[in-house]
Formats: structure tokens, sequence, C-alpha cells
């Protein structure tokens, strides 16, 4: 266990998200300052609640009323982002603290990740003392679009269903920032930086129990607390899809994360085996961390091996096969009632199998009238992958009313699109048809789907 | 070897792709039709010499006069796209010949991919008579930028470093949009389709010793004559990166294949071994095909293990790392001399090792000094990753400068960067400073330079 504060059991973070009042501590009317950044992006994104600049030096930031101190406000205050410098945040808590401030994101770095532990641990202390919760210090801040609750940026306003917690500022912006651009948007975003406090146990527990939280995405270089990890995962392993993502998996990488936030970096094998036993999944690269946590938060897992393959690009359909085949899948043959039923269908120069090229004239309706009939005759299939590999309108409206008919998970791959691509993948992800855009990245997120436990 | 009109020598194909001449044959006046499409891509494109719309039944399409038949230009033609339905495609190439055309890109489809061999085979035998050389049939066509020559679509016409060979008209046209969208552009794209005569080999003998080709990214299912592969493999290989996707590894993914083109898809292993023995190398996906090919069109093959990573996200760091370590390469520490030097030369709040950790407040200028010192203390760096895990502006300048100062390849990933990730991603790419958007994939594309052989 690192140093810091804990707590063995995990903490209850709803007036951290759910904040009805935001102080920000060093709030700064200098657009270069991160100061400025915060208290704008906490404004744009339209939070509700009363929101109070801290700044001595100033009587209003961005047209709000500015306080020299946090005692000086005189009103409840449930949250404080904390930008001042390092060393006077041990103050701030304290202060936070007799004020009953519930919890803080200290965005502030000069801590233990530059060897300064004697500051954090007198920052640790204040909060003990004051019943404080802390989000960092040196973190990248947190995000919740439910409670309009932006104290990070990027600024990312869409409302979704991915939660992600990152011991890394940047792995969080990039994935957050890719859930906008797609369409797909986010439950919550935590930077968990140094985490001498809230850890990603609390989180896990909080987004496990969320009703805007489809999946967790995780990426962290180590476990804070075996135990509350072990405790919190078998208890939101059987709720939500939890995805986790290590850094510092080789010997040289753990070095680098021990040194990156002092984290202890956990042994691979004791990570591993700790994931299996609370049914969290382990994925190997940023990339599939997004698409399985995206494939997951659209659809729900469930058992099974057998993936049917629609295309209209008979080289991406080959593609797909390969992938699907080399993850332990199943492309299996259709039966003769399924050729003949596809044959009476579709029009002759289809190639009828698997995977069922529609070749590259396809209207999107030919893809409903397929997985149709394949419904009727194939009840063995698992899953349907869909590749729309030219220009097709009207793939997004095709796939919903499958979806609609069809009781199988669906995932979609669009390439070679063009200009009408542009407007569907983001219209598909946004109706949570989860889409991606190679064969290869649409089959492994098929097979996290595909990885649900037999009831 | 596949049935269809071959030839044991690579062929000559300057003047398919620097045809002074264009025919498009089926040119359509209607938006809705192929034949307005490729004859408005054309033109579009810019091309410079005469262009035929061939088509009875119109007196002009899109500006320009149009001719019942190829016999009725009365002028020289190089080369004709076919766009008719396939039945009509034996005629026009038999009467092509007699005009002495040298090339037909054939569009239309109707062939051996539907079964009907015997009008492939009718095609060729008009094609061998008339000594007209074949792209296609059922293919998605030619883009040849330094001629602005598309007879093809997307309309691309970014000029760049990467040749495009596909089995498949949907991965060509999907890397060349990447291709165009990240500022790289291409020197060629072409969609092989049936490949009843021009085939890869011929393909990679032109792009070979095309002087606008830095790398050559080549899907295929099978190869066509493996003799002439093998003859074509050995010279190219030794003048320029071949980086080569098989569809069909699997059985299933094989059996697709051969359903998919009618080609035979070689076995997996023959096909590696054939790869290795040309130095051509194997990729397992679109994505690594075309980073890997964004890579060495900017890069130099160079031997070497050793990677300097340079970051200022230190989670991003420990990603890169950790796949550097998997994939084989060395991040290997550094010497007492290069520690000292790098903490005379960073603020002290900087984690001097490898990965670099500049931190989140670096300015684009520390990885220079960075790179600048450790080019003197450390001559055993192979690579230098460099890492952009913020908005970091100024960070294309800068990789311009290390490069022209340090003598190693350079390969960068920009994560988490906003507004200011999406103008300095295609500024670097569009000057060749290979740029990914994961460390993953920028260790992928590192791997792939450091594998040059020691001279």
């Amino acid at each position: 266990m690192e140093a810091g504060k804990t707590s063995d059991k995990p903490r209850d973070l709803d007036l951290l998200f759910n904040a009805r009042s935001v102080a920000v501590v060093g709030a700064s009317a200098n657009p270069e300052k991160l100061g400025y950044e915060i208290l704008n992006n906490l404004i744009n994104m339209g939070y509700s609640g009363p929101i109070y600049p801290i700044n001595p030096k100033a009587d209003e930031i961005l047209g709000l009323k500015a306080y020299p101190s946090l005692s000086d406000v005189g009103q409840p205050i449930d949250l404080i982002g904390v930008i001042v410098p390092g060393k006077f945040a041990p103050g701030v808590i304290e202060e936070a603290g007799k004020l009953g401030v519930k919890n803080a994101v200290v965005i502030s770095g000069g801590f233990r990740e530059i060897g300064n532990d004697e500051l954090e641990a007198a920052m640790v202390a204040a909060a003990e003392a004051g019943g404080v919760g802390i989000i960092g210090p040196n973190c990248q801040g947190i995000n919740y679009p439910a409670n309009k609750l932006c104290l990070s940026w990027p600024l990312i306003k869409r409302k979704g269903g991915l939660a992600l917690i990152c011991q890394s500022g940047t792995i969080a912006a990039a994935l957050g920032d890719r859930a906008d651009k797609e369409g797909i948007g986010i439950a919550g975003l935590v930077a968990l930086g140094n985490r001498c406090d809230i850890d990603e146990s609390d989180l896990i527990e909080f987004f496990g129990a969320d009703p805007n939280t489809d999946a967790i995405a995780v990426y962290l270089e180590g476990i804070r607390d075996g135990e509350k990890f072990m405790e919190v995962g078998k208890r939101v392993g059987k709720l939500k899809p939890v995805l986790v993502l290590k850094g510092g998996r080789t010997e040289r990488g753990r070095k680098a994360a021990e040194s990156h936030t002092k984290s202890i970096a956990g042994r691979g094998e004791i990570f591993d085996a700790a994931l299996r036993k609370v049914g969290f999944e382990k994925v190997e690269s940023i990339d599939e961390l997004y698409d399985c946590a995206k494939a997951l938060s659209a659809e729900k897992k469930r058992p099974g091996k057998r993936v049917q393959v629609l295309t209209s690009s008979g080289g991406s359909g080959i593609v797909a096969v390969d992938i699907l085949e080399e993850l332990g899948l199943d492309v299996a043959p259709l039966s003769e009632a399924g050729r003949k039923r596809l044959a009476e269908t579709l029009p002759s120069h289809c190639v009828i199998g698997n995977p069922l090229d529609l070749t590259g004239d396809t209207p999107a309706e030919r893809y409903q009238e397929a997985v149709l009939a394949l419904a009727e005759t194939e009840p063995g299939i698992d899953l349907y992958l869909l590749i729309f590999g030219d220009p097709i309108p009207r793939a997004t409206e095709n796939c919903r009313e499958i979806k609609a008919a069809v009781d199988r998970p669906l995932v979609a791959c669009y390439i070679g699109g063009g200009e009408v691509e542009e407007v569907e993948f983001k219209k598909m992800n946004s109706l949570k048809i989860p889409t991606f855009p190679t064969p290869e990245r649409a089959a492994r997120a098929a097979r996290s789907i595909l990885t649900g436990r037999k009831e």
C-alpha cells in the first residue's frame, strides 16, 4: 500500500460528482493561466450551482464575484478545485476542512512526483483532520457531465455512457476527446494524479453504481490498495463492464511507472490474476481500451463464439474473418437452409457464405434483409459484424432497424466510405451502434462483447 | 498460377501511369452513375492531356465533346477507362487493340467474380491479340497524382510518397483517403480487382523504379505468379520498403479469399517465406500497413534496437516503453554522462531517464534541447520517439530543427492535445515527420524503421 490517507471501505463520492457548489482556488483572469482555463471550462460547461472564484488580488473574474479566501465566501461549499502553487495547498485544505468542504480536486503539482513527500503528507494530514476527500494532487481533474461539472481540460460537454478513470491526465483527455468527437460522450472522467486519497477503487465503486455509466475504462500503473480493489471489484465486476489497461507491464515500463506517479507498479501476473478474479477485462493498448469500452457501453456481454460477417467489401470481409478466427472466435459456415434462404432473398451476384459479401452495389437495406433472413435460419449466431466498405448512406437507420428486430449484439465497421462515412460513423456511434474504422478493431470489440459468462 | 493473360517478365507500365491521352468508355452525364463520377474525377484531378468521353447517346458530357465509339475519336489514345457493362468489355478491348491503345483500366464487373469465366477469357484473348494491358476487371481503378490521372474514386489529389497496391478497392480507398486527410498524399493507388493481366509484380516493379514513390503498401490475398514475384521482389526489396498485409491467413479467411477475387490464396507459411526472402515486411493489420508505410516513406530503414523516448506525458511514456520492449526493442537507460548533461540542461522537475519525462509544462523547444544533449552523450541511440502528450504548439517546427541537426530517425506521437493536436498532427505528417495518434502505433512504426540490414 502506498503512503497517503486511506480508508478500507470505498468512499461516498456523491457530493464530489454531484457537488451543489464549487469554489475555484487559484482562479485567474489571465487567459494564459490554468486557473483561467479551469474556471472558464466550469462556466462554459453550464454548471448550475454557485461558482466562487478565489483570488486575493481580484474582485471579479470572468463575470463572477471573486473572494480573497474560502472563508470570505460565507456560503456552504461542497467542492473546491485547487490550482494554487503546491506549497499553499495544505493551508487551503485546512481552511476547507474548517468550512465543511467535502472534497477537493487538487490540480496543483509540486508534491511526491518531484520528491516533495513532506508537502504531500502535510496536505493529507490536513485533509484527514478536516474530513476533506482529495482527488490528486498533480492531476488533470474531473468531469461529470450529468452535473455539468468540468473541473478539468479539455472541455468535454457531451454526456454518454463511458466512465474514464486514468492514472494519466493525457490518456484521460485523449479518450474523452475521442468519445466527444465520435458522438459518444462520457459519463465521467477522472485523472488520478498522485492519488494521495481517493483512489481507483473508490471511483470504480462510484461509477459502478452511477446510473449514467454503462462501461468503465481504466488506465492504471498499479493498484493502490489491493484488498479494497478486490472487494469493490467483486461487486462492480458483476454489475458493469470494466476494462483495464496496465502501464508498466515490462520491467522497464514498471520502473518508469514508479518514477511517474511514485506509485508502486504491480507485477504483471499478480495484476492480471486480480483482474480475472473480479471479472474485469485486461486490454493491451489505448485503442483497445477505448474500443472495447465503447462496444460494451452499447452492447451487453453475452457468452458465445459464433460471428456472422456481412460486408460490401470482399477484402475487408476477409480481413475480418482472419482476425476473428485468430482471436478464437468462430466464423462458422452457414447451414444449407441459411444458404438457400439467402439465395432467395439476395441478388444473384452476392457471395453467400460467412463472410456474406453483399458486394459494392449494396444499399443499406440489403444488410437488413440479410440479417432478418439469417435470424430465422441461423439461431446459433451470437453476434453480427457489419462492414460498410463503401459510401453507403442510411447505414445508421438500417442498423437501428436491425437492432430493433434482432436479439443479438451488432458491431459495425465503416471503411473506405469517404464523406458519407464521416457522417454515418458519428451518427452510428452516437446512437449506440459501436462502429470502428477497421475490421481488426471491430473484431476485437466483438470479442469483448462475447466474453459474457453463461448464466 | 491463375488463369488469364500473363507474361514472365514485368510489364512496362510507363504509358499506363504516364498516359498522354485518356478515353472514358461508358462516360455518363447522369451524376448517379459511376461513368459520371470517373469522368468527373479525371477532370477535377486536373489531367492535362486530352480526355475523350465515349458514349453513343451523348454529344457532350461535363463540357467535353463525347464520341459514339473509340474509333470515332480519330486521335491517338494511350489509356482507356472501361465502365460499360461487362458483356461489352471484350468488344471494347478488341476495338482498343486495333486503335493502338496501350492499356485499359476495366472497372466493370460481371466476370470471374460471379463465375463468368468465359467472358473474362474472351476479354483476355482480345487484349492479347491487340497488345492491350489490362488492370482489373472488377476493380476500383488507378490514381497517379504525378500525371494528375485519377481513373478511380474517391478523388485523391494530394501527391506524396506512398504507393498503394491492393486486391481490394475498399482497402485501397481507405488507405488513400487517410493519406490525403493526414496531409501525406499518395504516389499512386491501384485496385487490382480480378487481375486478369497486370498484376502485383508488375506494379511493384513500376513503383519500385518510380521516382515519386518512397514506400509501397500492398494488400494481397495471393500471389499471382510466384516466380515473377520473387524476381521482382529481389530487385525492389533492395531499393524501397515494401509492406505487405495478407488476406486469407486463416483457413476460413483463405476460403473467403478464393471466392472473393477467385484468386488462389497462398498458404500463409509459403507466403511469409517468400516475403522474408525478398526483404518485404509482413504486417498484421490495416492500421499497421498504413502506419509502417507512412513511417518508411519518411525515414530510411537502419539497423538498431535502441530507442529513446521523450514525453510530456508520464503515462504515455510508460505505455510506449512497454510496447517497445514487448516488440523486442531496447529502451536502454541513459549513461551517467547523459544523465548529468540532461540535469544541467533541463528544469529540475523533469524526470531524467528513458522515458525522459519533460512533464506537462514543456514547450516544444525543450524536446530539441534534450535531443541535442542526448546526441552528444548517447551515440548508441538508434531512434527517437517523441510523445507530445498535451497541446504543445510549434511541435512541427521543433521536430524539423531536430531532424536537421541529428542523424537519427524520428517518430512522433501526438495525443491528448485537443485543437492544437489537430493542426500539428497534419503539419507534422505532411512534412515527413511520421506522427501517430497513440504510443503503441508509433512504437510499431519505429520497429519498422529499425529493421534495416547491416551494411
